[in-house]
């Protein structure tokens, strides 16, 4: 049976296409998704997609999918600056976890060139747009191909 | 039709009236709502008022009203000081939101000193009790019917 | 006969219209008090206004009008993020002060995000162009019309 | 009849037993309840206990149980370090809270060793594991007992 | 034979009783001292109490009783804040240190809101006032009887 | 012919007793001269007093007297913590100068803990009241009448 | 004729497979750069690879492949965190630029945790071990085949 | 006619020859006017030169030339560390505006390193002294007489 | 019965007149003294001097003579700067306590421009060699004699 | 025999003209170099001109030419901000070294804001584009032509 | 007569050996002195060595051999850190003191890696263990072994 | 055979003599050489010796020597305060390296107070001038010919 891997959307993402095209592109969420699911099915690969606002929604999502699925791909969108609470979720289950972000976080605000969630993710890209998504999922796949 | 303005009251205002009344004064968030639902007649406005604790609920609530409404007032309460994720959701819509509070936040602690909803509000009133609501609905009332 | 309140235009307010006008507007110090003097007019009150760019000058007009006035409206300009003196002047007197910006401060330079001010003024008022000025009065007349 | 006291599992603490079992120790949350009810027996106290990963979900909570209970004691997780709603909650109702922690935060990162709700508890307890839980749950039943 | 443990106050605890009773309460240190008396009975301990002014004087006393105590409950006052030779005496020895403070130290001045302690001592426990204390010998009592 | 001794109220020192007394004490600023009067005729010296609101006006004064006094006693009142104009003005003259306080700058809100004046100034006195200007003076005439 | 890219390793990647292997891993330089040219094969690009010591070196190189060369993926090594010399370089030319690291950035030193490259590059792949080259190459050819 | 150019010389400067000659040479401000006056010449430039010890005084000043000069050499002196007024009037106007210093204020005390003037300025010329303002005037001519 | 003052001199003091007499001046502890009981003895007051070097001791000797002494003339030396324990002491006990610095601590390295004991003390003089002393025993007296 | 002056171009000057022409104008290395030299022509001075992007480079070159140059005239690009060497390199010799940049440093990124070469050099020249060059040339000919 | 250095270790360093033995290796106090002994023979020095807990008592300690002794060898523990009571016993005195540590501070946390001694001291050499005391007393021979 | 050691000076330390003599001392790199060479014939070691202006150069000079050498004694001079380059280096190879500098660094700037390198080194030694170099030597011997 194919391996699954969760997509979490972070809080706003929701709203791309119409939230500063001149930062995050004019594409949908739903263009992004559709090209993950044709990049996982190259691989074999189950995908579950998900949007979520709320921070606490995010720790429920995490703590349901740890023992389902054997790689998480999640764009923190602004809880990625300070939520110490999805931090502890991921650094709590044993599954890799991918950070991705559209932008470029380090060329942005101040306030958004911390992530409060990189030190416990197997790793971080960012500023690709829609193709961080896909590189996202190519790393996690990596991950849980490599032989041990 | 009359045009339609959302009101959002941040966490812990359901408790006014009986929480620190030396800070917040001692009438209650059905006082406030009167007082706005009055003063919105006067300018023939319809105004709809939620109270939520929950920072990823507000996000949702302005998601979903983003289309409907002309403006939002919002009393952020304490998510003003550290949500990037409602900063977000308003820097993402296209309608002037007004940010409002009841205390003077520039006289508190210094962690309530900085506001993250400031930046990307249209304006801010701080410091008149009720009556930080009532400007802050004759601001964004001011803002709509601006001629272009 | 009618209270008096004074109305304070900080240091380069009177280059308004000429100034960075995509930050202050492309009216002048002339329309907005026009608009003051017609607002005030609608609630019986006499107003005094003066533009001063010295700090000392600011010091010295607020102790001579602080038996005379019922409220001070001042937009203290660059002074705003550094003046201790004006800030003592204010909490020295009994009557209130309120703060107003034509600009929204939180969304500028990080030197301009702070007041010394509003620590002592009644409340604060910042983001609404010429209106900051009007909603800045209509406070001032709020507070001193409340019942005691 | 007893007298109730509410204990708060904050983020994350059900994954209790699987989670970095060197900081937190590999007993579970139910071992932990265990011992609390078994402890709130011997005084005569009934216990509610919750775990929720939500931050508005806390704040509403304590909301609804401030006149029900005589206090609350509560290991807001990763909360502890960021949450002014959680604080303002705390702050805005009349009896008592004790912080606890499983973990001596003090001896954690940097971003762990300050607690946003500790200035506006009861009183603080940390490092001792289970053992903090039965000695928050006796600083409460001491507080509430003590005659006034 | 019975098991001994430490009790040491720090600078300025003589003064109880009479130092700003609002901060610290009105009993005298005879009265705390009387009570962990009364619970270390309980529990079939040996207490030795000291009170001691000298930063070098406690890392004496520490130094002296490493070897003949099953734990030490300290609350180290004023050197709580900045004294890392306590912290190293305390580090350097094998039995576990409990601190304590009569106040919670997270609500005060800034200066306070730091321990050099903590992150080396096996727990921490502020702001019961008396019950701080009797809290403190009850969790050095549940580490050392602890089966190994 | 007696010395000349230069003291310098600096600004919102004219509102003394009718401003914040509970810091600054209920007495006036003719008190206070009245006093230094006094103690002036005591030593045979003779005062110039002066109050300024304004720190060009200041800088002035001081350049203005710079060769006619032996010492200045001067209370920068707000000026002190961040004029590096009259710090530069003290630094740049030959004679003596004393900076006082009525209250003691460093029991108040922290942008008041630092003077921009004390480390150009001969010295400094703080916290005693009126008593602090009497001490200054003092201090002035034993550093003037110091043999060489 | 095929496209060329520059990969740049930055200091003390020579000694790969030596070094700290249990944060670098323990594979050696060749094998990540015979990994790139197997994965530049597959999409028809020329590689050119580097290892350099020097930050002028760097710069020096950057420049001299400016217009040779369609992209460059850059591992810059210690230089990440403070070379405002590469920085400047990479923001000169108009080539894009991507940035790779072996071990997660973010979860090291604080000194590490801060990338003076990334707001000047196209993006950011950190924490994959070799496979981060491999992605940055992959998000590299992303770039220049996008259709304009 | 001759275009005008408009020195102001700041606070304290008035002083030169006398105050600290280590650091500012022992000149005097008419040896700087008369070779200003002299280079002024050489280009058929008009001089007006003045010194003013008040900020708001020197904000009056700029506002006053504006329209009069074709550009303004001005040495802050002290206001060069704090003013934000005087930042805000160069800022405001249209004309070339030269920051120039005697003394290298980068070599000085810390809080002598940061100029608020610099940013808003044409550019910045320190250290040189009288040449620094002979360099100055050169360079206000250069911008001004360069062909569009 | 004449009414007593202690006068304390902090660590290092003793050494006075050959310890880097540019700052301390090249008097001896003994000189202070003498001149101290002459200025007592005018006013009739007993003095009782010590020098000591231990922070503890220093606590110890106000507990002490809390009770014995009408008002305490300090200089904490070196334990100005981090003696929380001295602080504490101070703020515990009734009477007055006056801080005395001989050099001016404001014009010194940046540790030593921060005062723990200031904001406890009465009031504090800093920077007339001896005669800090005799101003701040006449400051002690002034108080001690105000009639309530 | 004419006197010889060493202008340095720094890291990545020799892209000028096609790199961020918005910020650096887009006139070339040449142009400036032909400029200078025009300028030392004038008077008689012998040029010679480097290009230098690597740190260590820059410090060799200082070396070399210490005895064999008058004065050296400096843009330290991307070094000015970091470089402790060049700095250290500058302070070891006795000509005088004069720094210019072509753009105000001062109103661009903060980490641009500081320059470690400042404290160290004659004097600053920034903001005048390819003009800084030459007024730096001039101001060096002002020293070492100044009479002794 | 054989020249007289004193050795002082400071707080917790008789512990040596059961303290710690991964940072501060399993050799005793006694085996340094014995090798300091030996050391100090070869050279014909002859040595006291003390411990002392107390910071009061290491002043005492240097105040009490600065005539006495050559030179002074430390390792002042904890109080490298936070004493400036030591750092000023030092600067008072005349002989070359040196200051030597066992581990390197400098990889330790980050409360350890500054040293008030050192500003003060002759020389630091830290992290070679015992061989630092040897080391340590090398170097002060070799100060007072100088041939002036 | 003899051990061989390496011996790396850093930048600007050939200007030796000249350079700031105040600081560094009036001999010459050569006559630290000479006595190097002497005291490393007493313990039949074999030393090679380079100065080098570069980062990289150092970097490539680290490397080349890893496994020819036993030790490296090491002045980085500017770099000890900013090279990640160089301390990365030193953290890959398996040879101990002790660092050096002739002046005390922690009683200059505050910049040149913290050291890169220190981490990890096996130790530091400064302020002892020339013979800091012999006794890093001697450590090192200490080190390499401990036995195992």
């Amino acid at each position: 049976m194919a391996q699954k891997i969760l997509i979490i959307h972070g809080p706003n993402l929701n709203l791309l296409g119409e939230r500063e095209p001149e930062v995050y592109g004019n594409f949908t969420i739903d263009d992004i998704n559709n090209e993950l699911q044709k990049a996982a099915k190259e691989d074999n690969i189950d995908l579950e997609i998900v949007q979520l606002n709320g921070e606490g929604e995010i720790v429920d999502k995490i703590h349901a999918e740890k023992d389902k699925c054997s790689a998480i791909v999640i764009n923190p969108g602004a809880y990625t600056h300070y939520s110490i609470a999805i931090r502890d979720a991921i650094a709590a289950i044993k599954i890799p976890v991918i950070e991705v972000h559209l932008s470029n976080i380090y060329g942005r605000e101040e306030f958004r060139q911390k992530s409060m969630i990189a030190p416990v993710a197997a790793g971080q890209i960012s500023g690709f747009g829609k193709n961080s998504y896909i590189l996202g999922l190519k790393a996690a796949i990596g991950i849980i191909k490599k032989p041990h």
